[in-house]
């Protein structure tokens, strides 16, 4: 660009708002969950009730992997889980619908023009310490599947960090038993590896695979109380993965 | 946070320049080298010149992406290359420096107090055309071994670029071959896996490697003008890679 007297003026610079936000995945045995705090407000008279992800700006003092730990205990109770980071969002459309913006702006008393967002990820099994911890928050497990219109970019985020879980578990995939209780059944197993990877696995080949993840190991104990044929338990073994993969 | 009339207050939210960065990385058929910008200054009276990614502060009006390809053609020339988003640094220890600030402010004539840099890659083969955009730019290759101090953190965003760049090939090899000529014989692929790895290949075992990529097709062409016994050209065929994987 150039002005009327012919110097160089550059574009203004970004002076952005940062914010953190977590996508934490649960699975409670037999779905993929995600972890989503409610949200409420008034916009052109009307009421509404809508939820986000768990997320906030951070402050000056912070650094970005230490804002994220703390935004989420704020947010939802939850603390003690490993969040990673996995992509950035800063378009400048992202804050284009002013009822996010009015929001944001009552929420944290501070004007707000333009966010940038970094993302964090974990997974996590769903069990009655971790929903202990969201009762006196405004939080909850919503599954995937029923996840409706979200504040700010957040079902794009959500999306991304999908396929993102899809990707990274090609290299490494003890993550995914981040997933699943101490102890578990074959059929959860292949539930969850199903619903990662979006489509059926087929029983009889699946306990071949089993057999062939040498982390993986079967306990004497079963399933206790249940009308079918009790299912025995395995569990993931991270010293034998460890020592065969590193 | 309690103030003396015992109501909440919060700490400062941070209000923080965003900036990109990129981990250009090309290969010359024996080395993988980084594309460097020079940086000079005077601190302390003592004039300096070291070097430092190519990156800066994004303006108010463009995405994340865009500014990105912006700031890496305006400080190298480079342009119509795929660069993929990695990861952002957003540590409040980044800018300890004062060098590093002093030099920010002087190039920004803004003040400069916290910036969170998203930083972004890209694999490029070396050659003329490449060469000549540099030309008029202070930028330039620098073998990875090479690589001195660099500004900010510039040195950490290096090497956790060359492990992202690891982990990435394992669930898609095909980024790889950015990397090479449109032809190129075994031996510059084997160097070329040798130095993404770090760890040598044996010759043997890698042509039976290369008869198991299907992608990698061989040439009727060979190398002309050398002094030893001419190689064969192979080249990668996209369509093939896709037909079989995807």
């Amino acid at each position: 660009m150039e002005s009327m007297q012919g110097e160089v003026i550059y574009p203004p610079l970004a002076n952005n708002h940062i914010s953190v936000d977590c996508v934490v995945i649960g699975f409670d045995g037999t779905q993929l969950n995600v972890l989503l705090v409610n949200r409420h407000g008034e916009e052109d008279g009307l009421a509404y009730h809508d939820m986000k992800l768990p997320g906030s700006l951070i402050y000056q003092d912070e650094d970005l992997d230490g804002a994220a730990l703390r935004v989420l205990n704020e947010l939802t109770g939850v603390k003690n889980i490993k969040l990673m980071q996995f992509r950035a969002y800063g378009s400048k459309n992202r804050t284009s619908d002013p009822k996010d913006v009015h929001w944001l702006e009552r929420a944290q008393q501070a004007r707000v023009e333009r966010i940038v967002t970094i993302s964090y990820l974990a997974l996590v099994k769903i069990d009655r310490a971790i929903d202990k911890s969201l009762d006196a928050h405004k939080a909850g497990w919503v599954p995937l599947n029923d996840v409706k219109r979200l504040a700010f970019d957040h079902n794009l985020i959500l999306t991304e960090a999908m396929h993102y879980i899809r990707d990274a578990a090609e290299v490494n995939p003890v993550m995914l038993f981040d997933l699943l209780p101490r102890k578990f059944t074959a059929s959860q197993l292949r539930t969850m590896f199903e619903l990662i990877y979006g489509h059926a696995i087929d029983v009889r080949n699946f306990h071949k695979k089993i057999a062939m993840m040498d982390y993986v190991v079967p306990l004497e104990e079963r399933q206790q109380g249940v009308a079918h044929r009790a299912a025995r338990y395995y569990k993931f073994d991270r010293k034998i993965y460890n020592k065969n993969r590193r």
